[in-house]
């Protein structure tokens, strides 16, 4: 078995229809590659992304906080229930290979912060500003790039 | 998308080749029915029954203790790195719609426990005796009965 | 500082009089050795122990399933919320120098097992019977005679 | 019982003398309060506001990420050892009534972001800039100041 690089979509559980074609084609584009979407596994972000990623035939895994299964959206292949609340925001990163924020709140800031702290790169789209370590890009594609740029090259 | 049915299947981290073959069958017949394995992602019972449903075109999650994604046992399709410890015993258990317990330890049994606390069917197979709550059977296909008899309705 | 000995003291969240008034006698015993107690901070047998403890003047720590202060018991002096509901237990388990368990119900057991799981010290009190690894006491003052001996001997 | 209120002191673990001794300052009036200190329970800001708070006779709870209770700083009278890794910050931010951000790098952030998201109020100084939400002070004085008039005025 060769396991898929994981990559960590976090961003707002709610968003205007422009940023979650953002999130779909980003979505896309990792599925493309190959790669499987790690994800808090609800809508917005989570949801333009899994369902892009799900379109290129890739895997999406939903990292949720509450206990039901059923509370992930529909392009969520893997719903993983938890019952950690936000405690879940670090699986989401410690089981990322690198991190994407898509805009996004105090709860996907939380995961930029834990995912510097855990030395997994980050890839900022239109989300918190001037916070040193991450790196910016200014669209779709260009994140895209420096995932590449960024996942380990190990074997696994 | 439909999500399979979770199985989780506790058991030793290491085991006697008996115990392995009676974990592969037991996880062949898993993934057979469509259903996908929740284990701890390690050795031993984790590992033969990872193995049998693969085997069978089956998913097999590994809730691992660690944060390294390769300390997976080969059979893993979906490794979950928490760094959690024995912290991630509870989340096979909120992840899984029946559990079935093949032989164990305490970690086992700590499993079992939590299990029945949260309600979710457990099935004893060559495990903890006596525990009140749990349904034992003789063999693998007792034990995959049980499970079929035993899974929540819901269309999830 | 000198940080005083933690005892888990894990049971039943309900519990008839006579099994209060042993975890009370227990906490009591517990308190007045300067030892402070760790438990899960509700009702029952973590009640009736810290009641004791504190009578004696000893400090009593709740760590707590939900998020609300307020759901200790008021014999807690330091209430931890957590929002991990069973999750807790493994954190009673691992803040404890040494467990005793007082009758007690699933929760309970999943305690038992990860601490013997954790190389911590287990000391059973008519509750879940014949676990290899637990030493068994009659009565409280056996069961703290068994701390007694079962403390690690560091300085901490 | 009356449990005191808890105020979270959050920041760096390694700091500068000046920086030790505001978190000293701002410690010691928190003891002085009668209220307790909630820390991730290591050196820097954590160590410096434990032992102001100690000395003006407070508690200090220290919410460790390791195993082992000596890991804590020497003014801690009661710590927690969970194991958690960064899974502690969670903890430290559901145990506090208030929070206060001292300098600080990504652990810090992460602990900011999570409180906000939880509704916790945070007071920020020398830390951290223009996050919406944070009270920001310009010293001790004021950082007290804000605490007093964002502390829930429940009776717990």
């Amino acid at each position: 078995m060769k396991t898929p690089k994981y990559i960590g979509v976090i961003g707002a559980g709610t968003c205007p229809a422009s940023t979650y074609n953002v999130a779909r084609n980003l979505g896309f584009e990792i599925g493309k590659r190959g790669w499987a979407i790690v994800c808090g596994g609800l809508k917005g972000v989570m949801e333009g992304a899994a369902k892009g990623c799900l379109e290129a035939g890739g895997m999406t895994l939903g990292i949720l906080p509450g206990l039901d299964k059923n509370s992930a959206n529909p392009y969520i292949t893997i719903p993983i229930p938890t019952g950690l609340g936000d405690g879940r925001n670090l699986l989401v990163v410690r089981c990322s290979d690198v991190l994407v924020a898509v805009t996004g709140g105090y709860g996907t800031l939380s995961e930029i912060a834990l995912a510097l702290k855990a030395n997994r790169p980050v890839v900022g789209l239109e989300t918190w500003e001037e916070i040193p370590g991450v790196h910016y890009a200014h669209d779709y594609l260009e994140a895209i790039h420096l995932i590449e740029t960024l996942l380990p090259q190990s074997s696994d």
